[in-house]
């Protein structure tokens, strides 16, 4: 009972923040994508996918979130040159609204227009914390399963957008197309969906289209 | 500050449960399994390998533990005929000993040798927590990639098996074998590990030896 009252109070202290942090981004005209997914689910190859593409209009930024290892912001560094930081968050399973704003104070936000923060592979805990992001975009990869909208509710209730990966082994793994937009429709009937492969390059265009659409609206309207 | 506090209170609390509840069911004996993978890794579908091979020996319980859906307590019910029990966390990303605990009340251990305890498909969280198993057993599908315990690295250090799974697209996802094993080995250098299919069946017979030959250790030491 404690620990769920101690528990709201984090969350509680959390929203607040992240509505400061938006605000304060929103000040300097920049975008926040929230990147999340189980582990192993894509999300270093869409952004080293995604970041060529929109590097042609935006000035990009990258917090790649790990509890160990700088592989990924390695990988992001060599295939796309844009600025990247590599945050290590100490055995924690999310990133924190605190944390992602010390992550975009080490990254430094001057001059960018579009940062990606890269949370930590995790389908559960990253999606009860409000990062400050404009956009929670969350992947579900082909070998993982389509019920997995099922078993971990919140962080598709969350998503703004659902972009399916690995699509090119969709018959191997036998995963329905229409299983998976049925049951992410279960959880959030207002998220778009996109069905991608970074292997064959198909839905990519329609999911930087979309970032960049969302980045215009925003960076445009402040 | 505060909230590692409180944190450290929970885990020793949690762990000198574990202790109890070990010893219960040293008492009854019976040999608890604890089964821990990123979501959709083949938790589900090694159990529906494992079990019709164990139990010609031993009499198998198994709880499914998940935020929501019933969906792998159908599956288990349906091609194993083990004994089951779906528990629903109420959003937790993590079975504590206490969740546990109550699970096996639910399950009812009487006439059990041998319960597997499905976790919550989280890479991180459940490694946190002792339930009271005396074994856990860590799966690694191929297509999260052979980096993942330098990623994750907590669920490695307390695992006694690991197992590869999804051998069999090996090809397909560019997985190596051998950075597998140097990864796995760079957290725990004792973790036993078996690459397995579930598909070809390559490894389960291996893998259910491995646990038929701790089961009985335990059981007849008792």
């Amino acid at each position: 009972m404690e620990i769920y009252t101690i528990k709201e109070d984090i969350l509680s202290r959390n929203n607040e923040q992240a509505k400061e942090v938006r605000a304060m981004l929103s000040d300097k005209g920049i975008f926040y994508v929230n990147l999340m997914s189980s582990p192993g689910a894509g999300k270093t190859t869409v952004l080293s996918k995604l970041i060529p593409r929109l590097s042609e209009d935006f000035r990009i930024g990258v917090i790649e979130a790990d509890i160990d290892s700088d592989k990924d912001a390695m990988t992001i560094e060599r295939e796309t040159g844009a600025k990247v930081i590599q945050i290590h968050t100490s055995g924690a399973c999310h990133m924190t609204c605190q944390m992602s704003y010390e992550a975009l104070e080490a990254l430094g936000t001057d001059g960018l227009d579009l940062i990606f923060l890269e949370n930590i592979g995790n389908l559960v805990c990253p999606a009860e914390f409000d990062t400050g992001a404009d956009m929670n975009l969350v992947l579900l990869s082909v070998p993982e399963g389509d019920d997995k909208p099922l078993k971990y509710p919140l962080m598709f209730e969350v998503a703004n957008a659902v972009a399916v990966t690995k699509l090119d082994v969709a018959e191997i793994f036998d995963f329905s197309l229409e299983n998976a937009v049925k049951n992410i429709k279960k959880r959030n009937d207002s998220a778009k969906i996109y069905f991608t492969s970074a292997l064959s390059g198909d839905g990519i265009d329609e999911l930087e289209q979309y970032i960049r659409n969302e980045a215009v609206k925003k960076i445009r309207k402040d």
